[in-house]
């Protein structure tokens, strides 16, 4: 950000400012009377959009979209009302490491201090509830006042960044358009301590070379932090090949030649489960051990054998390396390794070979290699949480493309808004949105969106007359909550 | 309830045998895996029906709709995903004092031990932070054990009855099916103190008899706690006239005599201003004193001359009189008041001769009267937030109608649900919803539920392409974000 002396900011136009500078272009919302200073800077500033959103739940979720493939996001929504309304998104974005800015609009503090009873207020004369209520979900907030300003912002984007989860930023309607005072300059992100960097990653070595054969489990936090290219380039120099979990899917170019394909415990393809269950070495990069990861913990990792190149830690069996950033680790790996490894591995790829007739009934077998041969180079697929995401996990992806799912938090009605949100962050990218009926009954009104914004995803609504996913997970598959 | 000695319950079982006992019989949700339990008891009981709705938010505006007509409501989400999107409804009910029970299913306690990373978890192996989190929004809470389960209901329904507000019920799936153990009887509400009530009854007949002109002001707590009679015939034997404020409108019968109009500071009536606010004694019942309700805090209640009739106690002036049940003062007020006061009040009242043609451009003059005319007695009216209902606030209702608006929390989306929550609560009335578009949006797949389940609502959407109640409150009216 270019600080001009000449004119000192306001605190809403600070934050904006700092919001531009680490890459932030839209900001989704929905308007309310208390975020009238938010949103009227946003529509003022011509660098950023306000993208309206047809309700907040929807705006998180369109938020969580754009980060996924932005980096970063931004949403606007009012007092109480709004932000809880949103929470749930919110939830969802820190449950899977999105770096989203929530700003909410505050009844002014003149307002505050008069105790009354005031709308979109619980009627008890307290107005900091909802600023408690989102503790669990943000890695840092902050109530933004003129004199605070520089160094919450500061403190707050350097939180964002570091953990990868949302943050919450309120702006009291009384203080947004006051000037700044104080000073405070970027937060500076925690570097590696180099000796321990040089430690870490000659361990890491010695037990590559050790391996009789050994493989790497890139996950999420790598596609997160934007690490692609790092992963891979420890792919290449150690010749390891890599498989991955099910919330990991795409973070890597599945048509690389060191892809053997997903690894999902007992659940899915046996030969890929012992080649990973009987390495000597298994080496995760970010990949978190859920439920759904794991083929419902059936996935057997021994932890003596297992790495774990966290975002700031490694862990090496049993001993924890800590100061030592993700990034780093990958790039003196890449550097220091030489290609210990050959891999020969007989791809299985998903069935592409079309079944059945063009006019014959629809089913799992005859759709999902349809959906999987329509996949283009540099797509982006967001797969609703359920039946469409579990078929589409067997889909290869092609290179360049991006393959998204609420693997983790898995809030059916994420994918329509979601998809929203990517294609607003790539509106040169083809977008295709996979969804059940059950799912996109809960947030449906955000299509009209694309349409609004001159956006044109493919969209794919499979109808199977009601909650699929939980007729087979539950006792009697046709009770009638499930229709 | 009856309680079979020869069966043990289960722990659903007994929560659902006691809130049918109170008076639910329908309970609103959306499914999900760790609420498989909760849904299959109420599925299985004949005398509860499950109501599935579009998403959880519209779940809980169902159940705040229904509430309003039935005086108590439940619903039923999934852990994390579903209960966060819920929980912006659940705040409004707590804001506008509606008892609602909000069961929700949660992973097995065995799962909890063992902090594995779960869906529906923020993947800290933290498992009780939403229960953390809706504390400032319910009154009680527990998560229920078979051994907890009867004194905890207990406690739970008392307080929900006692403040008429939320209530949380979280049920560990592996304990949900199992027998209760302990017992606890029903908890018994608490009484007036006889002396304190003599003295406080005496107290207000004593300012009512020494004012030249005095009035009452009923508000929502009356209508919230069934208490219309008492509030009626304390009108009756006092023969004084009574003013609704925004929030209260529609609490007692528009068509009494004795009823002026509505009061709302300076923003509505001066008439009806200047009788209140130069009478000698005000008598407000329940009345809740809200930007919104005060005509943006213009009203002018000179506090030495306002007796308060909260809930749980009396305010005469400036003295506090704690022990005294609303109930209970209103009956032993009607008995001892003699006819002190006269009403004879110019009513004025909403213009219903109808203005211009039937083919003519639709106009706020136009429309509103139409609207008025429509209405007969015993319908269901529910106007959403915004200019329908400051609109709607000058409409007369015909008797035995019912009046309901988000008067506090003022979340616009909440009309739609409500309405169909209204009308599964009272499937023999007529519900009128009129609402906007903007906020019919938020919420509008919860029309298809009327269709589903043979509801015939009058549904009118004005359209008026865009937020009109903040074009009319932001600087800027035309500004995009208002679209």
């Amino acid at each position: 950000m270019t600080r001009d002396k000449s004119k000192t900011l306001t605190v809403i136009e600070y934050v904006l400012a700092r919001l531009h500078d680490i890459g932030i272009r839209d900001v989704f919302g929905v308007p309310g009377d208390f975020s009238f200073p938010v949103d009227d800077a946003i529509c003022k500033d011509p660098r950023f959009t306000h993208i309206g959103c047809c309700n907040e739940l929807n705006t998180a979720y369109a938020a969580d979209g754009y980060a996924r493939i932005n980096g970063l996001a931004a949403l606007s929504t009012t007092y109480g009302v709004g932000e809880l309304s949103a929470i749930n998104g919110i939830a969802g974005s820190y449950a899977e490491y999105l770096p989203i800015f929530h700003l909410v609009g505050m009844p002014p503090m003149s307002m505050q201090e008069t105790k009354r009873i005031v709308h979109h207020t619980l009627g008890n004369g307290e107005f900091d509830l909802f600023y408690q209520m989102v503790d669990p979900v943000v890695c840092a907030k902050a109530i933004i006042t003129p004199t605070n300003c520089m160094t919450e912002t500061e403190r707050i984007i350097a939180a964002a960044l570091y953990h990868r989860r949302p943050v919450y930023l309120v702006f009291p309607a009384d203080y947004a358009n006051l000037p700044i005072a104080g000073f405070a300059k970027p937060v500076s992100p925690p570097l590696s301590d180099p000796a321990i960097l040089d430690a870490t990653v000659a361990a890491i070595q010695e037990k590559i070379m050790a391996a009789q054969h050994a493989c790497v489990l890139p996950g999420i936090i790598v596609s997160r932090c934007g690490f692609q290219q790092e992963a891979i380039n420890f792919v290449e120099s150690s010749g390891l090949p890599f498989a991955t979990m099910f919330m990991d899917k795409g973070v890597l170019d599945e048509s690389h030649p060191n892809y053997m394909g997903m690894y999902d415990g007992k659940l899915m393809n046996d030969t890929i489960r012992d080649y990973v269950e009987t390495a000597d070495c298994i080496i995760s990069i970010g990949a978190l051990l859920t439920d759904i990861s794991t083929g419902a913990f059936t996935a057997r990792l021994d932890p003596s054998k297992h790495i774990r190149i966290n975002h700031h830690s490694v862990q090496i069996g049993h001993a924890r390396y800590k100061h030592v950033e993700m990034q780093d680790v990958l790039t003196l790996l890449s550097e220091r390794c030489s290609k210990s490894h050959n891999v020969d591995w007989p791809k299985e790829h998903m069935q592409t070979s079309l079944k059945g007739n063009p006019d014959d009934r629809i089913s799992a077998d005859y759709l999902y290699p349809r959906w999987q041969k329509m996949l283009k180079p540099g797509d982006i697929l967001i797969a609703e949480t359920g039946t469409v995401s579990m078929g589409l996990g067997f889909a290869e992806m092609p290179s360049g493309s991006n393959y998204q799912n609420q693997g983790l938090w898995c809030s059916i009605g994420w994918a329509t808004p979601a998809a929203f949100g990517a294609a607003v962050a790539a509106p040169d990218r083809r977008v295709i949105l996979i969804t059940g009926e059950g799912a996109h009954q809960i947030s449906a009104q955000e299509v009209s969106q694309f349409c609004r914004y001159g956006l044109k995803p493919i969209i794919f609504i499979l109808n199977n007359a009601g909650y699929l996913i939980e007729r087979l997970l539950c006792n009697q598959p046709d009770i009638s909550y499930n229709d």
